[in-house]
């Protein structure tokens, strides 16, 4: 969900118009009907294959948490390297990436006064310890972000500020848009104000007692206090004293620190194309996750689904090049997007279509793409042998996800599948997000969808032109 | 759940006799349509009224957890007292009650091989630490204590003890007196083959990650070591890892204690009887929780529900006395109860009837009696007049609930009210036993429900007669 650095972008735009001019000879369209048969072939045999779930089960159960920069991170990096290469991919590697190295360390929350009880919180990604042995100060409830900035100075100064929003279950990801800034923003905001620290109602839609964790963004030279979510209930539980009248007290614990940047990589492997093979289709996934699980659905899943769709894409011997990535550090900054653009730049105008998965195996509700004028007829024609597993056409003007934004806006057409957010929600970046959860039935919908999309990627005549720069 | 230690009971049972041979005139039956429209007039009002509920919104906020000898404790006894005498019961006091206070601590776990991954666990109620620093040690899987007593003596020696046996969900007690067996015994018989200390699958339905304590009880005499409670999840992962037949070792760390034991009460509050007060129905609940949340459904519905009920039937103004008991631990072994018996010995023979709430405030199902044949007839007329809820009847062998059982090995009758345990034991014992957990709509038909028999019984002429002491 985060936009390039300027400095990077700018610095891309001015060498890419050269290449998009270069590129881009208009798109035709119709799929033959040979094609078409084999892509529904390909969905077939996705529909009855497990390579996915196994693949998830292995990265689970071996790897577990892997947040950038962590021992899990590296163990990941190698077993994306050997899963691609026992898969039959080639051309398998990592290419380095740097990484910031976030330590969560130990946070605590207790209601201190009108009435005693302790909260349970997780520090969110990226915040900063509080002073040692912590802050206590009286509470002071806001909505949003926006009701903060209408709180006169003295009602937050020395405060602990406390963001009520509740986020809402939505199929789509309007819930979440709307309540990520407070994440982002809450605790830099309430720190220019004054406020010692921040508890936040989770960003997260689950009933049960798990705050979900997801980062924030200090501003470089502001001030810093700690920001920590709480669970739905124990917001509720928060409110309540509130809702008595009597001034509320907290007192919370935070050791989180960072350490040194360090080098993840991002693990690459391809099933070249028969007779187009430096055209590529690229499938992106990202292989870090938060740390309080072992990221099944975020985005173990996506590492799965994409593996296994590019490897049932690929048994058909389509005409151009089918690449795996398993970017690197989506959670913390988005590095190892950046570093795949940097690295492959002389490349970027023979990428035909990107796409990942970063929404969970659930239920696939839409298609959506990004592609020029010229390319629409080819995108519907895919879109049309989607219909059949129910997915509907969701427009031209789609965000892909946060690892293959970047190459977007630097002319490579974009789909996505929209999953149904609503569950993903319960779970997304908590304690939860295990492979129990994960709907095998779900996760071949996703592969079969997947697979079906790139088999004709890499074959469509013309593919689909190229984006205007942005 | 627990029987009073056998050697009270011998000594109660020897004085009883006599008692008992004093009371039970054989009871009539039949309800008059006053009667009968009057109890109907109890359980609308109920419908309609949130006292409970109130009740439930007050203990869960302004005291929360409340483990037998904590500072909780305690202030749920003050709580109950403020509570009884602002509802408007009489003869309110605390009854004293000696409780043990057992100390959590820290629990932790993780697997170190052969794939190294932190694990969510919760120490078992009442368990021992481990030696400072923990103990690390290869895992031996069982199903249950029988598959660990047919495990010869140097498979179990030096190792961690890991019980996998998965609670069912059922909607009567069966799942979870099936499970708790080794939640009780394990860590003693574990202990007694050597082994250094034991973790297992949670006594709790839960799909989420939510570790369950709950007592365990080790031998007097015998070899103490840890208990830990995996979440379902948790204990699935520790199923893959040792389903890849690599031996796989635990490192367990747990740093509870217990400390002198201390005083708590019981608190009792009474509506006199208009016409017979000596003559007592009583209607008990828990106050105690275990400290993981705020004991909502466990037992704080229980305690909602019999004060509320027992107001609601009081304005009716009954024949007999309505007693309410909050017990003091039932949790970590049921002290509050054979307290009670002990201090109200002399009138237990005017006991007409003793029931409790502690199953939640889910829907409920059925409703079962332990009555003499002779009060049969009069039982099933107060079935009769539940049925027009839905409320089936469950036969005259009921397990009313390990506070009132006593009472009905010494003579008293005993009614319950089973309602549904399926849901309730996703969060029985966990962090999600929290109040937006109770649904209002099941707290008020428990209410209405309970209020309906304890007016009938405070009116029956004749009572249900004595059973015959066990």
């Amino acid at each position: 969900m985060l936009s390039p650095p300027r400095p990077l972008l700018a610095s891309l735009l001015a060498v890419c118009c050269a290449t998009a001019v270069l590129a881009a000879p208009a798109p035709a369209a119709d799929l033959t009907p040979g094609l078409l048969s084999r892509a529904k072939t390909v969905r077939d045999r996705a529909l009855l294959d497990d390579t996915g779930y196994e693949c998830l089960r292995s990265l689970t159960t071996e790897v577990g948490p892997r947040l950038a920069g962590s021992p899990g991170d590296a163990r990941a990096v190698a077993w994306g390297v050997a899963q691609l290469e026992h898969l039959g991919f080639r051309n398998v590697h990592p290419e380095p990436v740097r990484v910031p190295h976030w330590i969560r360390g130990e946070a605590r929350a207790e209601i201190t006064a009108p009435w005693p009880q302790a909260l349970v919180v997780t520090a969110l990604g990226g915040t900063v310890a509080t002073p040692a042995g912590g802050v206590e100060a009286e509470v002071v409830a806001v909505g949003t972000l926006d009701e903060l900035a209408k709180l006169p100075d003295d009602r937050i100064a020395g405060r602990i500020v406390f963001f009520t929003h509740r986020m809402q279950r939505t199929h789509d990801l309007s819930g979440y848009r709307e309540a990520v800034p407070i994440r982002s923003r809450g605790p830099s905001e309430a720190a220019k104000r004054g406020a010692v620290a921040v508890v936040m109602r989770t960003v997260g839609t689950s009933p049960e007692r798990f705050p979900h964790t997801g980062s924030t963004r200090d501003e470089a030279n502001g001030p810093r206090i700690a920001g920590l979510a709480l669970s739905n209930p124990d917001a509720d539980l928060l409110e309540r004293e509130i809702a008595s009248g009597r001034p509320v007290k907290l007192r919370v614990v935070n050791t989180s620190s960072w350490a040194d940047s360090t080098l993840s990589a991002n693990v690459v492997g391809e099933f070249p194309g028969a007779r187009r093979s430096h055209e590529i289709v690229l499938l992106g996934a990202h292989l870090d996750s938060w740390d309080l699980a072992t990221g099944a659905q975020d985005d173990g899943a996506g590492v799965a689904i994409v593996i296994a769709a590019a490897r049932l894409a690929a048994q058909m011997k389509p005409a151009r090049t089918l690449r795996v990535v398993l970017y690197a550090n989506e959670e913390n900054g988005t590095s190892g997007s950046r570093a795949y653009v940097r690295r492959h730049w002389d490349e970027l105008a023979h990428h035909v279509l990107a796409m990942e998965s970063d929404l969970g195996a659930y239920r696939v509700l839409g298609f959506g793409t990004r592609v020029p004028v010229a390319g629409l007829d080819a995108a519907r024609e895919v879109q049309r042998a989607l219909e059949p597993m129910g997915i509907a056409y969701d427009g031209n003007a789609t965000n892909a996800g946060s690892d293959v934004d970047t190459l977007g806006s630097l002319g490579v057409p974009l789909m996505s599948l929209q999953t149904d957010a609503e569950p993903y929600f319960d779970l997304h970046h908590g304690p939860n997000d295990t492979f129990d959860q994960v709907d095998p039935t779900l996760l071949r919908q996703n592969v079969a969808a997947y697979a079906m999309i790139v088999y004709l990627a890499a074959e469509i005549e013309g593919g689909f032109g190229r984006l205007p720069l942005r």
